[in-house]
């Protein structure tokens, strides 16, 4: 069996006992978690959010000018107005530079990539830093909109601010 | 106190009994879900995903266009060879034009958007598809890979395939 397969399996169990069907779209605590989307992370658990509290969005690293869309819609269509940015230890965005995956990209698949940025960075806790900035200088965030930046440290579930 | 607050305070409790320090990067499960980034939907909850399974991207809508950066960063440097792409029903990308929310950010926030195509959709199955077809043509995805649609019903908590 694929593993799409034992997903969808796993659905069911899921949706037969399941009685959230009444959440409206709105996030109920207005909030938006924008975060990697590695797979040692599961952020409804380690910030105990249920069904209907917050929107997440998650991509490679974290990172913000790739969710501005996303954060646009959730904000001025479905109300948040806190954000918090969470990028992690070990994240596979500090282990490669631009160049070395369009060289990938080319020896893999014969294809050319060398229009994309696909956003790496060097240090941590300052792409953390840089994204809260973007996002706080932002034309399209308004000022009052509350945006904190961390780290989750993938050793121990711990998150902590970057101030 | 502020929501951020209280997800971070909440993540405490995660952290004192956390035991999954010993996970590496590339996913166990060897497969990517591409879903929305809309409150109602706990991937992991509704999937049975657990940490260390599955890198989770999610945007508004579940779009694969904007999720394409993170897919080839999954595929070419941690390894996934499945792909699962979701999008719900009630999803506010079913709710609007790209000129009604252009508009709306030049009266809330006096700044200019027209550039950015938001991807919202008017047929929710048809979103599936277009998403997964989109993928398979991608020359950055490789033809040996799974990509399946599915809809997520927020009613009853069930995924269907869309064929």
């Amino acid at each position: 069996m694929s593993v799409t397969d034992e997903l969808i399996q796993a659905n069911e169990s899921y949706a037969s006992s399941f009685s959230k069907g009444d959440l409206s779209a709105p996030p109920a605590k207005k909030t938006i978690v924008l975060t990697c989307m590695d797979a040692r992370l599961i952020p409804s658990r380690f910030l105990g959010l249920e069904e209907g509290d917050a929107h997440v969005i998650r991509n490679a690293g974290g990172r913000a000018q790739d969710a501005l869309r996303s954060i646009v819609v959730s904000q001025r269509l479905l109300g948040t107005d806190e954000l918090l940015v969470i990028h992690h230890t070990e994240c596979g965005m500090l282990s490669f530079k631009n160049e070395d995956l369009h060289a990938k990209i080319k020896e893999d698949l014969d294809a050319d990539a060398s229009d994309i940025d696909f956003l790496p960075f060097s240090d941590l806790e300052q792409s953390v830093r840089d994204d809260v900035e973007f996002l706080k200088d932002s034309p399209l965030v308004p000022d009052d909109v509350s945006v904190r930046g961390f780290v989750y440290d993938v050793k121990s579930g711990k998150v902590t601010e970057v101030k």
